[in-house]
């Protein structure tokens, strides 16, 4: 089968052929219904190396965590499920023995430091090819949703549903307020998942006039950029300031942003990795706000985000490549033209034209 | 100034002229905007009797604890509030020393066995009147939103809401389930509670078409009466059941369904007082299910009621009435033929119309 | 090896010699330390039969759901456990791909229905023997602490430890109060966990003055039988009633005692299955008042529970028998006749003088 | 009668005569028991000024802010308080009106910047003095339990209590830790507030050996100072780090102490005022590690503290000193000369072997 390969520190992964993987014991073998192209991706091949990364992120493997798709063999052992059926892959894969990785939140694994690897596409194979093994642990049931333009909930939208989840405490209960920093991919799912799950006023802000637009047609209240930003948030929350902030960008301004108007007991989550730093005391943020990161998410939350996903709630942008022009799609990346997210599909036709019109209709907001 | 007065068990209130009273130390002077009739109310006058009812509840005092009203005047050693600005009342009254009334929940409050009342319309002079005093800490402010309307929050929908608000950790995640069964004013508030604070598919039941096409028109997705209900409710969530009951009716046969439906580490809240008994054991419920009742809410929680309804996301059916005529409303209560819940609005003038559109567009579903 | 298999229903488990089970991949093979004697397998071949059991349940296999042991060996792909370190063992096994089963709660799988066990000596082969295989997953460590006394844990124990945390919202605050109803096994171990993890004045009752006297010396406050014992209670409280009470023994009588006892807001928890039936109604108990049941726990909730007994916070009452012996064990069981928890030790001498002088110091409380 | 008053900024309280106050409507006269004098008492007159304080503190007025006392009378309105009954005084005193006051959080209170003081002793007479008048509200009831014990309970106590309760949801699970930095009042009470709350290991440091020795004597496990420290914290932990960190002090090197030892999920309170700054940025802590502050407490925490010392599990650090030494109490506070928390005792004999004897055996703590 065909796959994209990640083979050396920085060098560019390859099309490659490779032995269809056989399920083992307890896995199933998944025909892969979407692969979603990921920034992290780049930073994979193109920044890091042995020095920088994580020892478990070494090459060489098949690239894919953001992977959907059908069963289509079920290795010994798995029993109570179809062929054909549409599933996601939980891609985090922790030592499998330990308290976090038995509450399903493999992505905090207390072993981490022993593993060999993160997950699939992270270490081990993932499913940037046309087929792929999952251990029935990791499947998630898509029911009858669309499962290519699922592949992104896999990272970005786990990522904003955990972040989301663990700032409820702030935002459950009428009158509340959010504010969502950078409508990227994983900003605009913050953004929706903040209207289902809160009675929250969503404010939201990006640079890309493109970016904002979608999330205004999503619900969220648009703060312009500017000097006074933080004075206009402050001001149309009647000067409470925002009861929970999520910093999808991540530098010293947006924290800084983010700190200039929490309210108190607020809380700021700093989910965007541009490795940005702030300045923190007791008075610099108001009384018992919390600063805080997140990281992806548990096993159970993805089973909760399909849900979401299932019941209607969320709308996915995304621009599907044929497998054959994933390069394509990761050069784009790297050049920032990127519109939307790159859904590899590697089964079935992708007229030119559906790239063509989603990219128009579907502005880059990564 | 003219009031209607609850004056002696198992008789109806008289319109009456009372001295219009002078605000207190720490208290103001509301002049009455609206005043709900509800039908506690009559179960007081038509119903209760020496022996049965709590003797807090003992006449004679003016009726009404859902008020609304701008301020009117100060009394000494109140500052900080403007004249004119429209506030709800927070109606029940603690001790106001105790843990209980400390966190703002005098309707738990632990002297209430030596309390000379339980609130004001409820022991204590209430807003079926021109003016009316209350202590400045129950005044929840109403900004710009309409007063009228928003009487029938004070109870009905504090109520709704405190029920929600302790079933959050049933029903905050993606794929959660609702169902509310009756569908009258606190029903159709649950409704709408449900679906700003929670992504949960909200079910809903009434014997009244009405109510369930208002219901529905508010996003419930409507279960029809019948006899194999509970089957159908329990298929419609692939098997799972209910995460979240909440029973308006409180009949053994309304609590009989909410068994029937809920679902493992589910919640049952009777809130309807009805007054139906159940048989409860281990195995009548799914594992770890929750049954439980609720009574109104807090003070903190009239305030983030308020802000849910300043911020436009509550409808509420109501139909106005004159003070002159607030025994002709009560009649109507005591038939069964109210449209909708009838708020008493002692200034300014009620055209005819406005209770015959509203009549119209608001169909009976208490 | 030997091992104490369970062959069809209404008929005592006999002591057979097997095949030592192979380790598959993902799986080790422990050698048994402690394997508790529970009154669950009595039921399980005594009382049940196709007619009235789970299907789950039907023979023939190795009895023993309360196992400790030390890895012997690792089957195919294991990696990261050393051989002798000791472990428990979470018996529950669900379907392994739903929502409740990614969080670790095994126990309440979303697929029960089309499960062909509910766990490792509850369906599947169990520890009432030499040797044992086990998915990695399903171990947890003891690190140092004793693992014979540490088998009762793994079902009394964390069932005990479950009932405490969903409680623990009524629990956690300067003041409150909780009532163990039945202090056996779990009872005993009820009191010493409410003692560790809360600040609750911790009331106990049972018939047997022995029990009593254990749970006495563990900190709880006995509260003696008797037919004003709700009102005893009620007024050791101040009135207020209790904020949690947790009925190990499920009779009528006991669930009867709960209500008339629990407080505003409190939470009544049903964990014993003697099958008791209440009536329930809004007024049949305080305001606000939870009754539920729970059911064992979760895989992440016995990694805390280890840990706890790791740091030395509970005493267990255990008896050891050789594994020789493990029918006279349940002989006694069947009796009424044991004292402290049954532990069926496999391997190592036990000493008769040790039984001997368990049963003096331990009296019997289950 | 005699009482402190601070009469401007940058000079020291005196002792004066003054009008015994009259209870208004819905207060109390209390007859002082104890009136513990704080460090912050010597910031409000020895650094303070009105560039740099908050205008709310601005004087004159009497001092103390940590007061319990006796019922001495009843102001207009007030009914079922019982003369001679103890009560500890909630000192922070808000709008009375907004939502943070309806929780009873007057330390957050929305209003804050248009009122006028912060609280009794901190812009309203407080209680060092023979009597004190008080809102019936912020009465919080001592029952049988020793007054003058209880006065630093009301600031230090709550400070204490306040930050464990915010910091549960970390540490209420077996196997988890808490750090205690700095081990003077708020110290010593937060150790043994841990210690009856949850199941935590609680270690805890200080400079000051007899500190440190009360600490153990009260559970804790003592960490010494020392360059290695974060390391032989975090090896304690089995390499995974602190789940709750309670920085007493505040200084930029109790911060990065914290962050140093923290574990992912783990949860940073900075307390204590000392001004320190950190660098924070996403990699600077373990993943969805939380950094806070937190400030006093709410009137509920009140309650459910006093019932924590109602029941024996507090043992707070006093020295009495009479009302006439209040101002030598202060001088050896300016110092850094007092022995444990002074209390100013204005009613009934202080026997100057009581200073002594305490000198000797509560060593300085703060």
């Amino acid at each position: 089968m065909k796959a994209v390969r990640f083979d050396a520190w920085k060098t560019r992964p390859a099309l490659v052929d490779v032995e269809r993987p056989v399920p083992g014991p307890g896995e199933v073998l998944l025909k892969v219904a979407g692969s979603g192209a990921c920034h992290s991706d780049v930073a994979l091949y193109a920044i890091f190396d042995q020095d920088i990364a994580m020892p478990q992120l070494r090459p060489s493997y098949i690239l894919g965590h953001e992977v959907t798709g059908w069963i289509e063999e079920t290795g010994p052992g798995v029993t109570g499920l179809e062929k054909g059926a549409a599933y996601m892959v939980y891609a985090a894969r922790g030592c499998g023995h330990c308290a976090a990785c038995a509450r399903g939140e493999d992505t905090l694994c207390d072993n981490v430091a022993t593993m060999t690897s993160l997950g699939s596409g992270l270490g081990l194979d993932g499913g940037m090819a046309e087929y792929m093994t999952v251990p029935v642990r990791n499947l998630v049931p898509l029911g009858d949703a669309d499962p290519i333009a699922a592949a992104p909930l896999v990272d970005a939208g786990l990522t904003a549903y955990h972040a989301v989840k663990l700032a409820l405490p702030q935002l459950s209960a009428g009158g509340r307020t959010a504010l969502v920093i950078g409508l990227g991919g994983v900003g605009q799912l913050a953004v929706q998942i903040l209207g289902s799950m809160t009675a929250a006023t969503v404010y939201a802000t990006d640079l890309k006039e493109e970016a904002t637009a979608l999330a205004a047609g999503r619900g969220a209240v648009i703060v312009e950029q500017g000097e006074d930003q933080a004075a206009r948030i402050r001001e149309a929350t009647g000067g409470r300031g925002v009861d929970a902030v999520f910093d999808l960008v991540g530098s010293a301004e947006t924290i800084a942003l983010a700190q200039a108007v929490v309210a108190v007991r607020g809380r700021i989550t700093v989910v965007g990795l541009a490795g940005g730093r702030t300045d923190w005391g007791f008075y610099t943020t108001p009384f018992e706000a919390e600063l805080t990161g997140t990281y992806m998410g548990t096993l159970e939350e993805l089973h909760e985000l399909a849900a979401l996903y299932r019941d209607g709630r969320l709308e996915v942008d995304v621009t599907p490549y044929a497998l054959d022009d994933a390069l394509d799609a990761y050069a784009r990346l790297e050049t920032g033209t990127m519109l939307g997210r790159a859904v590899i599909v590697p089964h079935g036709e992708i007229a030119p034209a559906d790239a063509g019109a989603a990219a128009e209709e579907v502005p880059a907001t990564v």
